[in-house]
């Protein structure tokens, strides 16, 4: 049984200020438990059914609490709980900006909201991107509504917070590798002879890419809309940060296969 | 003021048995109300603050009431109001379907999230779509939520339901349309020639595309993971339903652009 000290511990983790005391953030749901249990970051408590533990195989050194589904309810962040909450440590990675030459990377400029966050980590996960660099500003990622909208591939992808100005200043990326930005007036993506390695940019939600940010793009990009195909008058204006980044993704991605 | 049975009534189309009974939506907000008033679609009542009004003219035939943030506040379906809600009709249109074959076409098959559903509109919009057909086993596009998602693009899509099956049976599509679907096992998409008019089935988000529809489907694609790219272990195993409905609509018209 949970004790009231128990629940009070893990509720408190749906709020920042307690993830960054303890270091710690929850996780939910089979599948992405599975996923952490057997990637690189470090899961420290599971507080699950006993059907969980029928089926899943939890390692000696993690803290095991077989829990009923009323206590689940009572601990769980979701609507409909799935058999299993972890307690996971906060990974600490090392940014090796020497490496970054030779990938491809993701800088979030201030992403707000917690739905694309966790997609545009799926979306990392998919087109093989190995970082994420989150402005100071960018929504934690360790809030519950991220963690389990990445569907997993926050245990494959590993996300630095920095000050993207001092990022953008190191030597490395300032003189070795193209920095991409989605601007309004950029070069038609379709268009473009994209890089194998570079930085992309995602700015915020409303705001685009901070002003301060804009001078250390080297390329600046546009997703061209096809208004000109249409019949009907009025024009899509925006597409939402977490699709700009997939079609973004995709282009950058497809070169390499076109190439092969 | 706002009288009991105004609230009730508007707060009653939240549900779908009520909006069907008054063939009537809600939409909220400066920006998408101010879409819809421009837009084919037939705004029946305006609610807003005096605002709203003092900075949109808004049409004599439209029943107009200025209301306060506080009452705005009770038929709301959002967290924070924007100064305006608008009861609008349900349109009713038409389904050509000789017409398809000069059009690409999305035909959403058994959509859930009404989140992705809005998304998939704004997408539609964004890539000159003019038509998307969904399965009758969709979401609802008048549901409060996705209206709010598509961010005004509810206004300039035509949106159908029917059963898939009985369109996929008629003579014009079956003969003169290639019917494109994504499947795990299909074509990689960047390596596929896509014509300008096609139709593109997207499946639901965990089940995918229907059995009974899958043996309409003429061309058989599917977006590649990158995975060999990757230097750590695990692999992403899926993209989320409108991440997928992007990068298809990206390659479909990208097609176009190049070949000018």
């Amino acid at each position: 049984m949970l004790s009231k000290n128990q629940i009070k511990f893990i509720t408190s983790l749906k709020l920042k200020k307690f993830r960054e005391e303890h270091n710690l953030f929850i996780a939910e749901g089979t599948k992405i438990v599975c996923e952490l249990l057997t990637s690189s970051i470090h899961v420290k408590q599971v507080y699950a059914t006993s059907e969980f533990f029928r089926n899943n195989k939890i390692d000696n050194t993690i803290e095991r609490f077989e829990i009923k589904e009323n206590e689940l309810v009572r601990i769980s962040t979701l609507h409909t709980p799935n058999q299993v909450l972890a307690v996971c440590e906060i990974p600490n990675y090392n940014l090796e900006i020497e490496t970054l030459k030779n990938k491809l990377t993701l800088v979030l400029d201030n992403i707000q909201d917690p739905g694309n966050l966790g997609t545009i980590i799926r979306i990392a996960d998919w087109f093989a991107i190995e970082n994420i660099i989150c402005s100071n500003t960018t929504a934690d990622i360790y809030n519950p509504k991220v963690v389990q909208s990445t569907m997993g591939s926050i245990a494959r992808i590993k996300i630095h917070y920095q000050d993207l100005e001092s990022l953008f200043q190191s030597t490395i990326i300032n003189n070795q590798l193209p920095i991409f930005g989605a601007l309004l007036q950029g070069e038609n993506i379709y268009k473009t002879q994209l890089p194998k390695n570079a930085i992309i940019i995602i700015g915020n939600e409303s705001k685009g890419i901070s002003e301060n940010i804009i001078p250390f793009i080297t390329n600046k990009i546009s997703i061209p809309t096809f208004s000109q195909l249409k019949t009907n008058t009025g024009e899509a204006e925006s597409l939402n940060a977490a699709i700009a980044t997939s079609i973004i993704c995709s282009e950058f991605r497809r070169t390499i296969i076109n190439k092969k």
